[in-house]
Order: structure tokens, then C-alpha cells, then sequence
């Protein structure tokens, strides 16, 4: 099967170079020049748990892109996804799948801008990766991968998929139920990297404040009541535990969100609209209000521009 | 009359010396030991626009109050308020009309655990004024006060107060419509107060945002709606222009509100609960949400906590 990686960031990188060791045809693609140029000369390098690699893999520019794959797992930055697919339509043939597995909400209105939705595989991963310069990704720890079909009927595709990402010690399960998966951890991050953003402080900070479980109750609703138009019913008390236990210092507590990382860490433009914008945007398609996400993201905003962050 | 003016800050220091100044009978009553000590020592010293003066004028810590007074005047932080009227009972007699001049909302209710309504006033100040120290007030620009009863058929005791503080130069006037102006100047205060503070900005960095007129809207919006349940209609597209026009640098854009300047720059405890908090508990008592302002009030709280605010 003929892959390619759209994105080739930590995370991209870290299928590809799995994907290659299992003796997979995949192709990098990311737009990145001095990444690009790195793995040209170098190949891809790896810090594996320690243990040092490297891969020879093809990269390509999105614009370099001329013919059609297999199957494409888009790994961009939220904002990169469509300026990714426009670029690399000759990827997209008739019967090319695209799995996305980009964090947060309202990536399948860009996806099917240019994919067939019988083509479409929706995942979600807990795996992670980190690049510690151009061409050089750090992989660590362990994880895991579910994924399903957009449309029903198109299972098998998904579980062929499914099982080709598991040879490779992706982990990667076939999941009826990772929708469901999906909204629950962007209601964790709805709840919580806006917020540390906007109050400039860690998770376990934002978690020892008064405020903090009725934010989190009221985020966590709105999230289970677009949730519920698209036919799942989150666990709502559940979903609130489940955001309370990352508050301890045993868990992430001290760990600052990747919004805040972003925006007061780094000066740059966030993925709000793929958290709690995403939510806003889908209540008032569903004809009611989300109001506390409406106002979480209008605040990121606002403070990305007195930031000027780009 | 005899006048006790509870709470002798800046605004308490500037309406006791100039009704001091046209030889009225009047009391300062403030707890800050500093302040009362200087006071007693050297009188109010005062720089009025640039002129020195100083008066005696008594002053009395709460506690120290024994007799009754015809008028007492309140201008305590909004923190302070319940505080000192159940420090200064024996002040509140059965005649005693009480005026509030406090900015914010939710203060009647206060008000009213010690006054009967009857007697009760409340009141809008343009006036400012500041403190250059203990004993030290600083009184510039102009001004103005309007004033009205809070129960219907009391309108001449109003008047009476009105004209006494009027004669004592403070641009005192009787007007039916104060509530109207109360809630339009808490109003603004919803919008800008604690969005600043919440993103470390001044009044025209915050308008300048694409986010600002959206949030503007909605929290005029929610002080509408609650202002509507106790029959006053606010003209909202009249407020919104109200509060974008203070954003020009040629207006105070360059400014940082009240509530930014104390949680921000002195760490103290803020007064949200008077401003977006007093909308939020109303709406939910009024069988309706506002969570544009709930939200706000919420974070504000987080960022005291975060902060260490006393």
C-alpha cells in the first residue's frame, strides 16, 4: 500500500519512520524547507527511547505532490489542514483514504472539502513524539490508535487500515465508538487550554481555583450537547472526573496546555476554533448557544491580537 | 443637618471637604488607621486643582460611632460597604436617609439589610478624585451627582439632599432616571473591567480586537436583560456606541480600568461581584442566565485565587 504522511512533524514523522521500518511504501510530505532539506541529506533521524536511528524517506513540498496514494494520514497543525489538502490534491485519488488524526473538533467540514466521505477514516491517538530540530523527532513512551469509518458500511476499509497501522506497533484498534473518544478529549481541552491561556497559569493552578469545577461543568455540557446532535451521549460526570484527575501534580498538573504554549509561550496564532470555537460554531448550526465556549474563544482571540501573534 | 460621610477615601475626602467647605455639620467615618491618624493630626489636606487648603473635620473609625446623623453618605469600596454599616449602626436612625454613590450594582441589597427603603438614595457620580497619601486628598477636573429616591412618594427628601449637596458645589440634582444611568455606567463597566484584567490590557488594546464588539454586545445584552426585570428599558445600540467611544486614544483608551489596576498592579481582591457577578446572580434569581458575564465573573475569581489576591 502506497502512504503518505501529510505532516511530517513529530507526529507525522514518528508514523513514517514506523511505517518504513515495517517495510511500508510511505512518503513524507511537509512544507517545512529546513526540515524538508534535513531529511533529504540525512534522512529522517530518530531518538527512539535512547536509542539512536535513522531513516531514509522520501519528502516531498505539498506543491511537489503529482500522484495519488493509497492511503494519506494527516498529521498537520489544525490551521495547516487546508492549505495542506489544496496543495496535495493529485494525493487524493477516487479511491485514496485519508485518515485524520489532527486533535479537536471540525476538521471533517475542511476533509470533506476535498475527500469523498466513504473515504474518510476519523482516529484518535495518545500517542507522542516531539522534534528536537529539523529532521530529528524524539519518540517516547508507549501509545495506542483507534480509528473507524465516517460513513457506515465502509468498515472493513477502516480495519484494513486499522491493521496495517498495527503491524507497524502503532497499536491500532478498529473502534466503532472513536467519535465518542474524540469529544471526550477535546472536552478536556475545551475545559482547560484556553482558559490556562487566557489566566496564564498551569493546569493544577486553574484546578486549585473556586472556579474551576463550575467552568468545567458548564464547558463540559456544552460540549455533550453539540455531542448529542451527532448521536453521542457523553458520560457527562465522567467526562468532569476525568478532567479533574489531570489537576494533581501526579498526573500533569504542573504541565502547561499547548495553548499556552502556543500563545503566551511562543507568540503564535492557537487552534481555539478547533476546541471551543468549533463547539460555538456547530451549537448555532444546531440552532442553540454555547455560550461559555463562544466567549473562552473570543478571548483567546482577542489576546492573540494583543499579543500579535502569527 | 448633621451628615456623616462613611467611607472617607478620595470621593468621601472630596464631598466631606467641600461640604465641610459650606459649612455644613459633617463627620468622616473611615477604618483606615493611617488615614483617620493624619487626619486628627494635620485636618484633610487637600490640593484642589492645584490650590493647597487643609479643614478640620472630625473623624471617627467605625466603631467609635455612638449617635445618630440626618444623612450619611456612602462612598466605601463595594468590598466594604456591608462592613461598615453594621459597624455603624448607632449612626442609622429612624429618619436617617442613607445615599449610596458606590459604582456597581447589587449595593441595595446591602443597603437594604440596614436601612428601611424608604429612607434609602441612591445615586451616579461623575466626580473623581484621589488620594496622594494618608490624610493627603488630591480633587481635580469637574463634575456632577444625580440622585433619586428608591421608593416612589419620597421624591422630596430626595430633592432636599440633592439641593443641600448641590449648594455645596457638587452639581447635585434630583433625577428620576438615576437607575437608567447606574445600570449604563455599570454597563460599561461589564464590557471592559474584567476582560482587561483578564488580558493585561488597556481600554483601546482590548477595543481594537475583532473579539471586542461581540463580547460587547452579548454583555450589554445580559445588563439589558436584567435591568428590563426591574423596568428600566437600556437603549442597548446607545451603550454599545457608549462604550466604543471611550476606546480612542483621545478618550481614556490608553487607560487601564479600575479592576485591572487592582488585581493586576496592587494584587488586591476586586469588585466583579458588583459588576458582571451582581448581573449573573440577578439573571438566575430573574429565572434566566447571562453567561457572558457569569463566565467573566468566574474567571476574575481564578485569577484573584491564582494571584494571591487579598
Amino acid at each position: 500500500m502506497k502512504i503518505a504522511i501529510a505532516g511530517a512533524g513529530a507526529m507525522g514523522s514518528r508514523f513514517g519512520y514506523q511505517l518504513k521500518k515495517a517495510g511500508q511504501d510511505v512518503t513524507l510530505i511537509d512544507p517545512w524547507t529546513d526540515h524538508v532539506e534535513a531529511i533529504r541529506e540525512h534522512g529522517l533521524q530518530v531518538d527512539y527511547d535512547g536509542q539512536l536511528d535513522s531513516v531514509e524517506i522520501p519528502i516531498l513540498y505539498p506543491q511537489e505532490v503529482t500522484e495519488s496514494y493509497d492511503l494519506v494520514v494527516c498529521f498537520t497543525k489544525a490551521l495547516g489542514l487546508d492549505a495542506m489538502l489544496a496543495n496535495i490534491k493529485p494525493a487524493l485519488g477516487e479511491h485514496t483514504r485519508v485518515l485524520c488524526l489532527l486533535n479537536g473538533l471540525g476538521h471533517e467540514k475542511t476533509v470533506e472539502k476535498y475527500v469523498p466521505a466513504e473515504n474518510f477514516l476519523i482516529g484518535n491517538t495518545i500517542w507522542t513524539a516531539g522534534l528536537d530540530g529539523p529532521g530529528k523527532a524524539h519518540l517516547y513512551g508507549s501509545g495506542s490508535l483507534a480509528l473507524q469509518n465516517v460513513v457506515p458500511g465502509h468498515e472493513e476499509q477502516a480495519k484494513e487500515v486499522a491493521e496495517l497501522l498495527d503491524q507497524a506497533g502503532l497499536n491500532a484498534t478498529f473502534d466503532p465508538n472513536v467519535r465518542y473518544s474524540i469529544y471526550r478529549k477535546a472536552a478536556l481541552n475545551g475545559c482547560v487550554n484556553g482558559v490556562c491561556a487566557l489566566l496564564d497559569c498551569n493546569l493544577g493552578s486553574f484546578g486549585s481555583t473556586d472556579s474551576a469545577p463550575v467552568i468545567i461543568r458548564e464547558v463540559v455540557s456544552e460540549f455533550a450537547a453539540v455531542a448529542a446532535q451527532e448521536g453521542i451521549i457523553l458520560d457527562q460526570p465522567e467526562v468532569v472526573s476525568y478532567v479533574e484527575s489531570i489537576f494533581s501534580p501526579d498526573s500533569i498538573g504542573e504541565h502547561f496546555p499547548s495553548l499556552h504554549q502556543d500563545l503566551v509561550q511562543k507568540g503564535r496564532l492557537t487552534e481555539i476554533d478547533f476546541i471551543n470555537g468549533a463547539i460555538a460554531r456547530q451549537a448555532v448550526e444546531y440552532g442553540f448557544r454555547a455560550p461559555y465556549c463562544e466567549l473562552i474563544t473570543l478571548l483567546v482571540h482577542s489576546k492573540e491580537q494583543i499579543l500579535g501573534a502569527k
